[in-house]
C-alpha cells in the first residue's frame, strides 16, 4: 500500500479518539469525512488573520478575504478540470446544487409530457428534486435500472432516454454500492437526444480524478464535507453558457448590479449565482482540502481505496450467510460496502460494531428506491477513506463475525 | 463604559494584526464581525473531537454531533425568545432565509393585484426577492418612507399597508443608517390588514435583545457572521403553524420521510425544512457566539454601542461640511454611521482611512433605493461593535479630518 497514504492517519486529530472505550475505527466516510489538521488550521488562520466579508469594499482586509475566496474557486476549477473559474458556483452542498438546477433550469424547461430520467441508485438529493419537479409540471420520471451487481444497465439507459427526455440526472458513484457508473456514456446518450445531464459527484470527487470536460456533463455537483472539507460548502459546476442563461436562484448581495424601484439587473458569473454572504471559510477550507488531497495525489487515493477493497471483499465473501451488494469487481467500485448479515437487523449490527468503537451506518442511506430495487429495507454500510488501514478492516471483519455469533446464539 | 466589554478586544485574535503597517481599527462590523477565540476554539473542538454527520445513524459520533447541532438550535431559540426549537430553521444566512420565504410562502400566496410592502431602507436581500416575486406574479411592490433623519414614517406605513397587502418585509435596524425601526408596530399594522410580516434582524440580533413573540413577527431572519459567528450559517425563524404549512424549499437528506417511485413524504419540523447535510460546525459556532454574547449580556452590548455613539456623534456633527445620515438621537440607533465628507468620493475617504489601518466601507451598502431616497450615490459607513473603543473613535475622527484636509488642499 501507498506509504504516504498509510501514514496519513496521524494528520487527522479526531481519529486518535476513543469511542466506547475502544480506539475509533471510522467507517462512515460516505456520510462525511474527517478533517486533516491542515484544513482545520487553514480555517483558524482565516479567522485569526484575514476574516472579512468578500467582494464588498476597497479595504485591505476585505480584498485579502476576497482573494482567498477566489483562490478556492480556482482550486476547485482545476480539481475537476472545469474550463473557467466562473463555471464554479459555491453552494451549501450537493443537495442545494441539485435543487438549484431543478428550481431554475428545470422549472424553466420542463413541461407536461417531457421526461426526466434518473437511475434507481440516486441519492434522494438527486432524485426527489426531479420527482417533485416532474410532479409539478406533469412530466414523467423514468428510472434506469442496474443489474444484480449494481452496474448501470446501459441498454436500459439507451431505451429510457428518448427524444422526450429533457434532463438526465445520474450519480457517478453509488453512495450505497460504491459502484462506478458510466457517466460519460450517459452524457453521450442524453446529448444524442438533446437532453442535458447533471452528474452527482458527491462520492466520486473525493476518490477519483474527475474531468467534467471529458465527461461532457452539463452540470455537476458535489459536497466539501465528503472530501475532507467543511460542511456547509459544496459546488455547482455548470457549462458557462448554461449558467449564464439561468434564472438566479436567490437574490441579494453581490449578485445584484442595479436596483431600481420596480426591477433590478444582475451581475456577471460567478457572483450572479451566489446571493448573500457566502460560506467564506467553508470555501477556503475546501480549497485546503483539495491542497491536501492533491499533495497525496488523487491517483494514489483511488489505488489505495481499491487495495483496501481487494483486501476486504474476499473476507466478506467468505462469511456465512452474508448478502453483499455491489460489484464483485473491485476495479468497478470505490471504498463503499453495503451488506446484510443473515436476518440480523442492520441497526443491530451497527450497534454491536459501535460498542467496539467501529462507526458504520445502518439504514436506507437516503436511497429508498435502490433498497426497494434490491428488496431490502436497509443495509449496513461501511465506507473507507484514505486514513483507513488494513488493521481497520481486520477489526471490522472480526466485529462482523462477533455480531453474527452474538445474534445467532 | 462597561469594563467587561472594554476588555473584550483581547478575545479577538485578528484585532491584534496590522493593516498597512498600522494597528487595525476594524469598523466594518455591519458587513461582518470578527470571531472571538471561544468561537474559533469551539469549531476546532468539533473538528477534532466530534465531527460526524447529523441525524444519520445510530453510531456514537453521529449522535454526539447531532446533540451539539440541536443544542445550537436551542441556543438560537432562547436568544430570540422563540416559543419552540422547531421554529428555528438553519439557513446559509439571512439572504437565503428571505429567498426561502419568498419562494415558498410568497409564491404560494401572492397573486396579481396583491401588494407587498417593504421600506425604502431595506437591504437588497430583503427587497429584491420581493420585487422579483411581485414582478413574476403581477403584484404591486410599495415602499414605506423614512423621514429626513431616517426614522420610519408610521403614518406612511398605515397608508401603504392595505387590505390588498399580503406580505410586509421590514428590517429592524437599517444597515446604512443604524436607525431602529418600530417593527412591532409594523407587525400590528400588517396583522390588522391580514398580512404577514417578515422581519430582517441581521443588524438587530447582534446588538439588542430581540423577542420574536413580543414583536409578533411571522418570520424573522438573521445571519451568524454578523454576530461573532461563522459565515455560511443563518436563521429563519417562523411561527410553527406557518412553517408547518410551507412547501419545502429544497428536497433531499433528512427532510425526507418515504420515497416511492413517483412521490415522497416529508418529515417533521425542523428537519423538514433543512435539506441536505447542514452547516453543522457553522450552527455550533453560532451557538458559541451566542454563549459569548450572553456572558457579556446583550443589554450591556446595547448600552456600550450607544455610549460609543454618544461619544462619536457630536464629534462628527462638529466636522465642517459633513453630511451625516440617520437619527440625531443616539437612543434611536445602533453603532452604524453613514456619512459623506463634502464632495469627496466615499471610496477616496475609505482608501485614505485604509492607509491608516482603519477599515470602513464605502458604497451603496446593498441599499440602492435608500441611496436614491437620500439623493446620494454612496456613503462612507463605519460600523462599531463590542470590541471597538473610544481610542478607535479618536483615530477614526482624526483620520476623517486628515482625509478632508488632504482632498481639499
Amino acid at each position: 500500500m501507498n506509504k504516504g497514504l498509510k501514514n496519513c492517519k496521524k494528520d487527522f486529530p479526531l481519529l486518535s479518539r476513543q469511542v466506547n472505550h475502544q480506539p475509533l475505527v471510522y467507517l462512515d466516510n460516505a456520510a462525511t469525512t474527517q478533517k486533516p489538521q491542515a484544513v482545520i488550521q487553514r480555517i483558524v488562520d482565516f479567522y485569526q488573520q484575514s476574516n472579512a466579508n468578500v467582494h464588498r469594499s476597497v479595504n485591505t482586509l476585505s480584498l485579502q478575504a476576497t482573494e482567498q475566496y477566489e483562490q478556492a474557486r480556482s482550486k476547485v476549477q482545476h480539481w475537476i478540470k472545469a474550463a473557467k473559474p466562473q463555471e464554479i458556483i459555491f453552494t451549501r452542498g450537493a443537495t442545494e446544487a441539485v435543487n438549484f438546477i431543478a428550481s431554475t433550469y428545470g422549472a424553466d424547461h420542463i413541461q407536461a409530457q417531457d421526461e426526466i430520467v434518473v437511475t434507481v441508485a440516486e441519492h434522494h438529493s438527486n432524485l426527489v428534486p426531479w420527482q417533485q419537479l416532474a410532479k409539478a409540471c406533469g412530466a414523467q420520471l423514468k428510472y434506469i435500472k442496474v443489474d444484480a451487481q449494481g452496474h448501470l444497465d446501459l441498454q436500459d439507459a439507451a431505451q429510457k432516454i428518448t427524444a422526450r427526455t429533457k434532463i438526465v440526472a445520474c450519480t457517478q458513484v453509488s453512495n450505497v454500492l460504491g459502484t462506478i457508473f458510466p457517466l460519460k456514456q450517459i452524457a453521450a446518450l442524453a446529448h444524442q437526444q438533446g437532453a442535458i445531464v447533471i452528474g452527482d459527484g458527491s462520492q466520486a470527487v473525493p476518490v477519483m480524478a474527475v474531468n467534467v470536460q471529458d465527461l461532457d456533463v452539463d452540470f455537476y455537483v458535489f459536497s466539501g464535507h465528503k472530501m475532507l472539507g467543511p460542511s456547509g460548502i459544496g459546488v455547482l459546476y455548470g457549462k458557462e453558457a448554461l449558467l449564464q442563461a439561468l434564472t438566479p436562484y436567490q437574490y441579494g448581495g453581490e449578485m445584484i448590479n442595479e436596483v431600481d424601484w420596480e426591477d433590478s439587473t444582475f451581475s456577471e458569473l460567478p457572483s450572479r449565482l451566489e446571493a448573500g454572504t457566502p460560506n467564506i471559510e467553508g470555501a477556503i477550507g475546501l480549497g485546503a482540502a483539495i491542497d491536501y488531497l492533491d499533495q497525496l495525489s488523487i491517483r494514489a487515493v483511488t489505488q489505495y481505496e481499491q487495495k483496501l477493497m481487494q483486501y476486504l471483499l474476499p473476507q466478506l465473501q467468505a462469511l456465512d450467510d452474508v448478502q453483499l451488494l455491489g460489484s464483485e469487481d473491485w476495479t468497478q467500485r470505490t471504498g463503499i460496502v453495503s451488506l446484510n448479515l443473515g436476518n440480523i437487523h442492520p441497526h443491530d449490527v451497527a450497534t454491536v460494531l459501535d460498542f467496539q468503537g467501529i462507526e458504520v451506518r445502518a439504514g436506507h442511506h437516503c436511497a429508498q428506491p435502490l433498497m426497494r430495487f434490491f428488496n431490502v429495507t436497509a443495509t449496513v454500510r461501511a465506507s473507507f477513506y484514505i486514513y483507513n488501514t488494513k488493521e481497520d478492516i481486520d477489526r471490522f471483519v472480526a466485529a462482523l463475525k462477533m455480531a453474527k455469533e452474538f445474534f445467532e446464539q
